[in-house]
């Protein structure tokens, strides 16, 4: 065990750390105390161009917080599959990283020691420690399940307390477990994914969908977009919904009891204390989780001698990268 | 993280321990040592009657063990959602036990501590320590998955060296994630579980419709059980695909193809270091594994800039509950 | 197109006909007039033994209407796969006919031609004749869809005002063109046919889940078949749907948009002017109808530029096979 | 039935008539004597500007047509929805054609009487008549089913010497008919269509999800196309296979195999007596149809008391647009 505790160690009980998330248009970075308090946050512009300009942007973000506070190690959140030892970044859907030693190029700008954590497996710590995963009495639970509705899925596991990496650092892609053989394309080369019929990108699909199939019902949305079913995105259908508009309000529920399968599925597999929902499209809250507790009570394995587990709404919002970065930085 | 530590103790490293296995028409119980060799194995009939028929059964057969050898504790598997103490079967599909406290119940009976624990998570940890999941050298890896391909799919689950165990005990119940929307009935109230296309229940089953199709290619599977297509059995269609029939040869194969896309999707999840397959099934060797690992390659998500895991065969046999008990009920 | 008039003769003017409908448990025999109007009906029981049997209570039947009325042919509905010629039953899953010379064995028992043909297509027949297929001036439409939710799915096509029957006599199987693939098995050897989700069997199916699940939902159905799941039947469904049951209502809803999607797919294939459903679980009326409309609208290919046909409940009722059958042997 | 009659009229037996197919790049115009030879063909760009700039590009070739041979009415097949009066295209997909008056802005430029057919009901019609449907002894079959596997997947019915049009001239839309729930999204607007499976451009992407995947089956086709998955082509599949390739006859076999399935289905709905595959694709010949059969005969309902239809390979290849649509315009 003793390699396990030198994988997910004990955060060190009260230094500061920073976490920084990269996102495919802006880099956000934080100091965030051992409550998970971000107690300052800074942003940059990501640069479209070189690897090392993202380096840069990065130091320049932390070198700003140094300049108002004491930190430890810096906590580096980023969309992609990272390596088992949490320098690497093998391969970035939305940015130019193949290979990319990430943490080798931002210890030689910053006087830190960096680590980088795959964004979902960041924000589904942060939940652990901080936020949706904490229990009324403010206890965190052993074992949880974070699934990020973005535009695409991700996913976060931790199990007795330990967050789950996988051997080779690409575990708890739960967007990218099949949920329909034979079905939708998924930019992963893979098709049927979960993330083609949980996420923004499916809403807004079927958005268009509607719009485009002329019926009454999506006369409501269709006018809020200025007639233009490419100008639909999931804030404008979740907007209407909660205005009482019942075919968005129909749009959420139909992604809705998919996300009820897909947490079936995941019971079925790691049995969690609680699942949380985070993500844009969680802001739609029961009307998104209404129907999903309804699917998931359907279609749960073993269902009449078990309960399925709550599912609940992500706390840290947008923070949660860099919350969770920061908080697995910490030895 | 003292629970953690409590929660998967590091084996005493010289005890023995016996593990009892308990299937649906015989009790296996063997004495096992700290190399996860079985010393001395005995057995009885599973009584059909009462439960407390089964806790006598088990007393007696560990009571025979105790003439011969000295151990410490006993761990028992069984076929069933086990609760997190490791105490209860809350409900077991072919056994009459609700809620059983089986552990009090044995600990009535033998002088010695009783820990029970899931066959398929039993099995799992015995390959993890002793069997398929050793490297050449002989070294455990950290990252486990296993299957096993009996008349159902049972599965288990070890990451960073832990076996998962969820939240309720019942983590790790692969065979009833949903491979198909809509898909073939189960028994555990669900539809679609990949335990209704990899599992020896699914191979009888194509046989069957083959047989009764007519296809030529079914002509020496007929003949092998005497015209009457219930006579089928896993087997009986393994032999033949061994000895060179192309119709037997493609159940087998089908049944693979299910296989890998079923770890292409756990893979996906959890990303082990290696996946092991075990079960009755498992013994066709190549002629399941070599499609399964087709499938998986073609089926991997984000397969152009990772790799599958290796498929391996499970070493321990019909012996690994017992192994993985004992082993697991060692402090 | 010889042929063709010889196939679908225009019906003789003025001529009564008999029509026999043979079902699993009882065979309904009934003189039908030019209008399709049942003038006498008189019922047997189905003999359980001998297909001989059959034909004597058929033979029996007809004898009895002989004395009040005079008519012309008899047409006989059976459930089974009717030879081209209709005169043969090759295939029928309820009764013990194979390759059974059903016309034959009557015209031997009875002063009068005998036509065969399958009971789904006689009903189609009917409906597109005198019932649910005629506009609102009391006109035929041209081209007919109809399908039959009885225990199981059956289905007819009319095109041009000719009935579908096929190369051989196997036309209209709507109930198994596949809608999942690796779906639920189906008696008919394959599986996810369309029957398995669109149907007595499958309303059935659902409400017994629903009830094994504890879901509160089901309680006032679980109450309405005195506790015991297997008690349920379709019209107890149905009944406490139109009392207001939600979750009965639900159980129908389900149904109903599997049935809006088996309509759009057969939409696509035939472009029929009007879609019929009958047989019994119609008897629900618009709680299976409206969800119907509502997912064959969104399911419709090419639904910007077309729209859906009208889903028209059924009026003939069970006395569609007798009439379909009477009116389809006249000449 | 009169207006049976008028619908699709007995051929004129000697008359002389034009076909001429509009598709996306050029279009091919012919003579057409009654056995279907074509006597003289000839060929024009398609304009993109204005749909009267298309009538204008016909006309032109039926002018040049009229300069040798001498013939009757005019026979036009398009890819896109067809009234039923045969006079408009309601929607094209490729051209911009919305309610197009296609045979009036014909028939104001052209001395003849015009009729407008889907294009592949217009080859269905061809090898019914003349092609693929013709049995050993050159006659006709009365019940056919055709697949047209070009880029998409197009379909015609005939049964009963009728080609089926529809109530509203949409009928045998056979590639929109539903495969996989959930499934791939077509351009119909649906999604899981057949023709996102079985179909070229469904070669076509496996094709590239081959090469992308890094497998090294692929490593023979990548070279063919200069290390540019882009390039790859159904023709260039087609004919690595027929050279022995491995990876790309697995290609064509797992399309054969969807294409079974499909058969299967449209059997179940229609019984017909052959099924003739035509389009680009079919010209891989047995790499395609031996994996389509056996996937046909797995997959047909009621298997054990009938036979599948036999799968021919169309014979009229690009010509059966301008065939069948100059027979169909014959009166």
């Amino acid at each position: 065990m003793v390699e396990l505790a030198a994988q997910n160690p004990v955060p060190h009980p009260v230094q500061n750390a920073v976490g920084v998330d990269i996102g495919g248009t802006k880099i956000a970075a934080g100091v965030v105390d051992h409550r998970g308090e971000i107690l300052v946050q800074t942003r940059r512009e990501t640069p479209a161009s070189h690897p090392s300009a993202i380096a840069d942007a990065v130091a320049d973000a932390v070198a700003e917080l140094r300049t108002t506070h004491v930190f430890g190690p810096v906590g580096v959140a980023a969309a992609g599959f990272v390596d088992a030892a949490r320098r690497q970044v093998v391969f970035a859907p939305n940015l130019a990283w193949r290979d990319e030693p990430l943490a080798d190029h931002l210890e030689a700008r910053i006087d830190a020691p960096v680590v980088v954590e795959n964004d979902a497996n960041a924000a589904a710590w942060a939940e652990y420690r901080f936020g949706g995963g904490l229990d009324e009495h403010g206890n965190a639970v052993d074992d949880l399940v974070m699934l990020t509705l973005g535009t695409g899925l991700g996913g976060g596991i931790v199990t007795g307390g330990v967050l789950q990496r996988g051997a080779n650092g690409a575990a708890a892609e739960l967007g990218h477990v099949r949920a329909v053989p034979g079905g939708r394309a998924c930019g992963c080369g893979n098709s049927g994914c979960w993330e083609q019929y949980v996420a923004g990108n499916a809403l807004v699909r079927d958005a268009r969908d509607l719009l485009r199939s002329g019926d009454p019902d999506g006369a409501p949305l269709l006018a809020a977009v200025g007639g233009d079913p490419k100008a639909v995105s999931g804030p404008v259908v979740t907007r209407l919904a909660q205005a009482g508009d019942p075919g968005c309000a129909r749009l959420l529920a139909d992604v809705g009891r998919w996300l009820g399968e897909a947490v079936a599925s995941f019971v079925a597999m790691l049995d969690p204390e609680v699942v949380v929902i985070g993500g844009g499209v969680s802001s739609a809250g029961d009307l998104l989780l209404g129907p999903a507790r309804v699917s998931l009570a359907e279609n749960l394995s073993g269902r009449t001698h078990r309960k399925p587990p709550p599912l609940r709404t992500a706390t840290k919002g947008n923070d949660a990268g860099i919350i969770g970065a920061a908080d697995l930085a910490r030895v």
